[in-house]
């Protein structure tokens, strides 16, 4: 599907402005498109209809709907590190633990539990069938669970936390609850239940605190 | 769909010892497709192919997907509440629960974390595009939970928990670890992350303990 296509423009569209435009609206709707209806029940029909592309510039940009997967698995995993980066880069006590729990369920309660965490989705239903999406969706999530640990080994090198919390352990197993949370929420269309699994990962880190 | 077939049979195929062993193959046939696979990546198709049916069989069954998917989920509900609840009727203590724990964790090892919990997955694919499914599977979550809390309540009556115990949260808690757990195990292709986010929750579950 390289060279010209109907309206004249050639491989390098990739590399205009024009191009690069077309490139990130397709990536756009096809980011939305997944989230919500999932991405194996979105067709490629679906993402050109939404983001008003032709078949030919559809194609000049991804071959294939794996590589546009593969382009939306970054884009997503890039928006949510960077999120919870800004988030937790300045707590330093366990209300500020609260607050970043705080912010993710009222996410949540916006939309009534509904949709999920979008790289939770994806992962699901990518796992088993695309190892590059796997291992893609894995990086992300250790890199989500480091950005956690490095959050309670602040803590405990403040001395918030004793000698006994072990931050490796407790950033998965929040990490954990935070996923099961979405799940659950998104079953009940209610975020309820996210917002107690979280609870009850936070008392169980309060536990170690030194106060 | 109802009526004759090109075989000859008729609508009657469901009553008959036949029909049901067809239906059942059915079944079979697309809860393994979509828990390997996915409910939204399985075809029609794919499960005529695997339960070895004609077209005319499957339809005379299941007149649309939706309806197969719905009788699979029912079928999945039934299994997992029913080894939940064989599991979880005679834990009388904390080494119990742990036991309880080990089974999933092995079961899951022996997959090396793929494909997650059946549930789980189906309910990320259902429940923002069918509603009926969606309140199914909700159903089962809440019945899952509702296992988990009396298990934690008998706890607490036979004084193996502290009145200050709140099995309804904890019960919550609990199977949000653990289903965070399956995605983590999934997308790791590993279930130590499982085995960590479920500890979490029974350490936490044990600081209530009395003794």
């Amino acid at each position: 599907m390289s060279g010209s296509n109907g309206s004249g423009e050639t491989a390098e569209i990739r590399h205009t402005a024009r191009g690069l435009q077309t490139r990130s609206r397709i990536i756009d709707s096809a980011q939305q498109l997944f989230y919500i209806k999932g991405v194996n029940a979105t067709t490629l029909d679906d993402i050109r209809l939404a983001s008003k592309t032709s078949k030919s510039q559809l194609y000049n940009h991804f071959p294939d709907k794996l590589a546009l997967i593969h382009a939306v698995i970054d884009v997503t995993s890039r928006f949510v590190l960077n999120r919870e980066e800004q988030r937790l880069r300045g707590v330093r006590t366990l209300a500020g633990l609260r607050r970043w729990r705080d912010a993710l369920v009222q996410s949540n309660a916006l939309q009534d539990g509904s949709y999920g965490c979008a790289l939770g989705g994806m992962s699901i239903e990518l796992s088993d069938v695309d190892e590059r999406s796997r291992a893609a969706l894995s990086e992300t999530f250790q890199a989500w669970e480091r950005l956690l640990i490095d959050t309670l080994a602040r803590l405990q090198k403040l001395g918030v936390l004793t000698k006994e919390a072990n931050p490796t352990a407790l950033g998965t197993g929040l990490l954990a609850a935070l996923q099961g949370g979405y799940l659950l929420a998104q079953s009940a269309h209610n975020s309820k239940p996210m917002g107690i699994a979280l609870d009850m990962a936070l008392d169980h880190i309060d536990s170690f605190a030194t106060g």
